[in-house]
């Protein structure tokens, strides 16, 4: 993140290392008597009991037999890779069932893998399948090292005192310190990078510091590898998320990054609670546990912004374990509950009990609290932002995405001011997240695939303008990085219409975009969705907006022609995997398109009052390795000086297959108008098949008081604010 | 269906009717009070208690108005066709609801109704919207005037008490005497076809005869326009069904057919249960509602064999009212509690109250008993058939389906010898099933597009073998509904490996074809299946073998080329409709191809000893109103005489991507040789990673007691009946 700046922390804090009673970090003596009670009770079930069961079956089934602890050879998805991954959480879970238990079988079963790790260790160096900079000894990548080391650390606390004095001191010396040493010595610039692989570095290096009583690893995690505060723990809380709790790479990636925060907070409140590390910067971690899972879609699913793969959700093993530490450290919350519900599955610990007896009842609610809310991006919240509108309850709740936030790091797109809308937990307006199967070794062992950049994170790849084909910031992420989009303005509270404006000055060198956006409530039992992109420059260009649009076409208003060969859509900037399918050329007027998802209907209206031509394309072409997924848009293109795109997003009707009825399967938009458009004001109306809405958007002063005023057909119409919106009966 | 053959009816039945106390169609005043009582009792819900709440949430919303009988106009979703549509229904209900809680109110309403159609009935012309030879007047074809017939014949019925005579009198005088004369008279060749539509046509002037003490309508119900027996019910019943209960048009018509069947036997069996008509041909009605839940899906879908429609499953309303018929008529059945389960709602009757009884318990089974069954086709159960081969239990259930059946009258596909593959749920190797958003006005008023007939009915579009780019029999309905296929052979007798062999003589002139199919259970937690497929003929052609795979393709064993622009795969029966993604020429040995659905990884491996070509397609060329789905296929390519196609299904592996592990992605087929392959017998071996399989198959005499012998490697294996099948350990 650019403009990095250091808050909140004004003097490192004082570390004190005593010896501690084992085990300490994830849970205590104390705790695990109380988890045996739990697990003993007379209820015929308990979410916490069943967890137990679980974790309980995986990890007897290793119980005596010798755990191959192989030399590193294959990338991910491959054995060895797979091997060490699942071989932490083996060790990590048998040294709980030892604790809860008793049984010296399960800390026997982690003494023989710590040792086999402390002859392994020792002889590693880079992995052989490593393909980027940041190399890892058991795993291709150092984040993976870390991730081990987090885990072994934790581990390695819950089975201390079963180990003798030369058993730890081997462990020590032979499975912790060459990776502590090559990540903080070896790697020490990426081990001092603010960046969530380094929190994960960081976790690892502390939690492995606090269970070996060793202060200078415990100080590197705090405060880098040089101890100064620049770097390391309480700097990556400082200066990885907004005040607001948003992380600038996105929810997909703060639901990765989370966890070594809390593992190690946990650990941390557990040593040092003088540190009051969960209410460090105004109680950031819950912040952003909240904060991220605002950003999900009713079916859990994270926003896919940036690099995301859509098939996680908040029922992922990091958010388990994230919320039932939450839980404990920061009071029963009913949001949560209702995620931890869909989880159905807690950590054995002390939040995982308490988790596990609130889910008893039976007034949980079906959703998170789901609510309209903005993100600010940038460590002082300075750097744009997301807006999420929301609209309707439960399964007909509709969330409109707007991203106006700065690059969000290397995972970040160039999306500046792109959407994404979801409704009755489906998404609409897609956008296509990472080009990635994590964990298959056939397709490029599970990394992210070259079509993430050369498609996935193209500009038009997502809901957004795309000037002379040609991405934003020319595809260039340090340049991107330097700058962030900005709110215009933003009113939420007219219960009727919510309104967000937000601009981009620099994602083309002399080009402004701005997008205007209007959720209203439901008229007619539908929703509408006003969408304003204006473009400010002083030579024309062409620009195309794209709707990534998820269902079957239903119908179109303008006739298009479809090529007898498919020809690619451009040549470069992720045009090059776009099949061209239609094309078409209208006039001043309206452009209509419906579509069908599932059992819902969408027709995008849009003003066609300038020369406009259409097109509809398909992903797949360029695709050798046949890595993308076939998914479809239409794309508005304009090719002159500062076009306005005004189109309106209806969401209508119902599909009923079982009666084989279709109801309100048309548009209710007659005609959009625009009015004025000029540098002060944008006034325009949509007209309906009853009545209109009249809109006007000041362009120059937004300010909340300011006074502004239009002549539409000879009257007068004044308002107060950055918009005036009206329904009118005709 | 040609070949028709009467059976059973050997003198037609004496039908008495007698003035009857109405209601006594559908429910009589006895069963009326013990549902009003059920809807009264102090248990907090049943699901005929929600099923009668809801219907009188419904009908209360018109209780009162003036309901709309309007002129019509409007094709399929249009706002006349669906007002009389819902009018019918309301028609019904009300019926029920006046006669459940005695309520004059729903009588006034239905009376209403009745009178208004008895206004408009006799005005009525061809409908303006009709496009085939079997117009309707109420609505663009006569099935849905069947449909208007069948359930205002009930609620006439229902309310009948209410009315005056004279009222009667202008009811049965105006809103059905046209439209029975209609059916009968002017659609007189269509009213006496052996055809699923002329079921509603005889129903609806069945029930609206018994209903008004029409000895002549009742006539012409069960035997025909000329009451001579070679038409109408009961023919129907005997010609329409073979005697296993497998409905000649495939399970998903049959859905649809079953309901007139069911409700006017029900009335029959109300007014004259000395016909028996539930016992008739060996409770032939009972076998078609078992047959038809056989064919479906775990998740309730049906087969999409022939034209049919993918998101119509068992909870739609047709099988609602037949299951619940059913339970009151043939008594319990566990399996079909099941499926009422899924329903989750009941009809308003005698067998719907024992259903919702019943569903109180807790030991109702999740999934209808599936299991591996065969229903062969025809009248005389000797036009072939389908074989449903099952594997595995519950979530895990996998289910191949064999296609050897006829033509399936003008719904049927060219699809001789297809296969379809479901897996835990999964459509894993698709049939498009049919070109159709019913319900839908944009698309072509709901109608069957013409995609349908050009795409989704030809051969390419199934998994089976394509001669000369050619659908089988030339496309041609006539002619296909001439022939059927043969079962050549099956045993499921042995549990590790269920075999099914069958052949079609007749769809290429000059050609044989036969598939054999092994469906072998798990090995090593993997499924097989082993599709040997050969080709007879004097002269060579090209055969193309289509796998309509669904999912992301992994991997492949062969280089592929990917073109520039796309063009289609050919040029008429439905290749026109293919873009050409990838080819590729590979040489001896085996071509695999792995994809992913869902979590769970699948490979084709294909013998391919002798030239062989692969192509990879998708749907989507020449669809100028975007009416097909975007679906993908790889395609084998053999232009030699006589080819032999010999694959391996294989289904492995667990994507597991909330921990990002993938378990056993790859292909345990090592290799596969073809042994021996002559006129006698076909001698494989598929090499696995550990192990091998050995196959032989006799391909002149197949009788059980036949012995065989054959030299493999200088070793004699000799066997009895028609196949052989080895495990070896290497």
């Amino acid at each position: 993140m650019c403009k990095k700046i250091f808050v909140a922390v004004t003097c490192l804090m004082c570390v004190h290392l005593n010896a501690q009673t084992h085990p300490f970090l994830f849970l205590n003596k104390q705790d695990a008597t109380t988890l045996l009670q739990a697990t003993k009770n007379n209820e015929p079930t308990s979410v916490f009991k069943n967890s137990f069961i679980d974790t309980k079956k995986e990890v007897d089934e290793w119980v005596g037999k010798d755990v191959d602890v192989p030399v590193p050879v294959d990338p991910a998805g491959g054995y060895t890779h797979d091997k060490h991954k699942s071989n932490y959480m083996l060790m990590f879970n048998a040294g709980i069932l030892y604790n809860i238990t008793g049984e010296s079988k399960y800390a026997l079963l982690v003494k023989n893998m710590l040792l086999k790790y402390a002859e392994l260790n020792p002889t590693l160096k880079k992995h052989p399948q490593a393909t980027s900079p940041f190399a890892g000894h058991l795993f291709w990548q150092s984040l993976n090292d870390a991730n081990w080391m987090v885990y072994t650390g934790l581990a390695y606390d819950l089975v201390y005192n079963y180990l003798s004095i030369e058993e730890r001191k081997k462990i020590e010396q032979g499975a912790f310190k060459p990776e502590v040493d090559y990540l903080t010595i070896n790697m020490k610039d990426w081990y001092d990078r603010l960046h969530n692989h380094s929190v994960w570095a960081c976790a690892g290096v502390g939690i492995i510091g606090l269970a070996s009583n060793n202060k200078d690893y415990v100080d590197m995690a705090l405060y880098g590898s040089d101890k100064n505060g620049k770097a390391g723990f309480i700097a990556q809380m400082d200066n990885l998320f907004s005040p607001d709790g948003y992380y600038t790479e996105g929810p997909y990636y703060v639901r990765y990054a989370i966890l070594p925060y809390i593992l190690f907070a946990n650990a941390l409140e557990n040593s040092n609670p003088k540190l009051k590390i969960f209410e460090h910067r105004n109680n950031i971690l819950q912040k952003a546990l909240l904060t991220c899972l605002q950003q999900t879609n009713i079916n859990g699913s994270f926003f896919p912004l940036n690099d995301a793969l859509k098939e996680k959700d908040f029922t992922s093993n990091e958010l388990v374990t994230a919320i039932d530490i939450a839980r404990n450290r920061y009071g029963n919350d009913n949001g949560l509950l209702s995620v931890a519900k869909k989880q159905n599955r807690v950590s054995l610990d002390k939040g995982g009990l308490l988790i596990s007896n609130a889910l008893k009842s039976d007034k949980i609610d079906n959703y998170f609290p789901y609510k309209t809310i903005e993100s600010k991006d940038g460590v002082l919240g300075n750097e744009g932002g997301i807006s999420v509108l929301r609209n309707g309850a439960n399964e007909n709740l509709s969330s409109l995405v707007f991203k106006y936030a700065s690059q969000g790091l290397g995972h970040g797109h160039f999306d500046r001011l792109t959407i994404n809308l979801f409704d009755k937990g489906n998404e609409i307006l897609q956008d296509y997240g990472s080009a990635r199967f994590i964990g298959i070794e056939q397709k490029y062992g599970g990394r992210y695939l070259n079509e993430n950049t050369q498609y996935a994170a193209q500009t038009i790849a997502h809901n957004t303008l795309v000037q002379d084909e040609k991405s934003h910031f020319g595809g260039d992420t340090e340049l991107g990085q330097q700058y962030h989009a900005e709110k215009v303005f933003s009113d939420f509270t007219n219960t009727g219409l919510q309104v967000v404006a937000a601009e981009e000055k620099n994602a083309y060198k002399g080009t402004q975009l701005k997008r205007t956006l209007f959720f209203i409530d439901t008229i007619d039992g539908r929703k509408y969705i006003i969408d304003l992109f204006t473009t400010q420059s002083n030579t024309a260009h062409q620009f195309d907006l794209p709707f990534h649009y998820n269902g079957q076409i239903m119908s179109t208003n303008f006739k298009y022609t479809t090529p007898k060969t498919l020809e690619t859509f451009g040549k470069k900037d992720g045009y090059e995997f776009l099949w061209k399918e239609a094309e078409a050329k209208v006039n001043q007027g309206m452009a209509q398109f419906s579509f069908l998802n599932k059992d819902k209907f969408y027709t995008i209206s849009t003003l066609t009052n300038d020369s406009t031509n259409i097109y509809l394309t398909r992903v797949g072409a360029n695709d050798p390795n046949f890595n993308l997924r076939s998914e479809t848009s239409i794309v508005f293109r304009k090719n002159k000086l500062n076009p306005v795109f005004l189109s309106v997003i209806e969401m209508h009707g119902f599909y009923d297959t079982r009666n084989e009825f279709s109801y309100d399967s048309y548009s209710n938009i007659k005609e959009i108008k625009m009015i004025q458009q000029d540098e002060s004001t944008t006034v325009f109306k949509i007209v309906l098949k009853k009545g209109a809405l009249l809109f006007a958007v000041a362009n120059k002063n937004v300010d909340t008081k300011s006074v502004h005023e239009v002549t539409v057909s000879a009257e007068t119409i004044k308002w107060t604010g950055p918009y005036y919106y009206k329904k009118m009966t005709n």
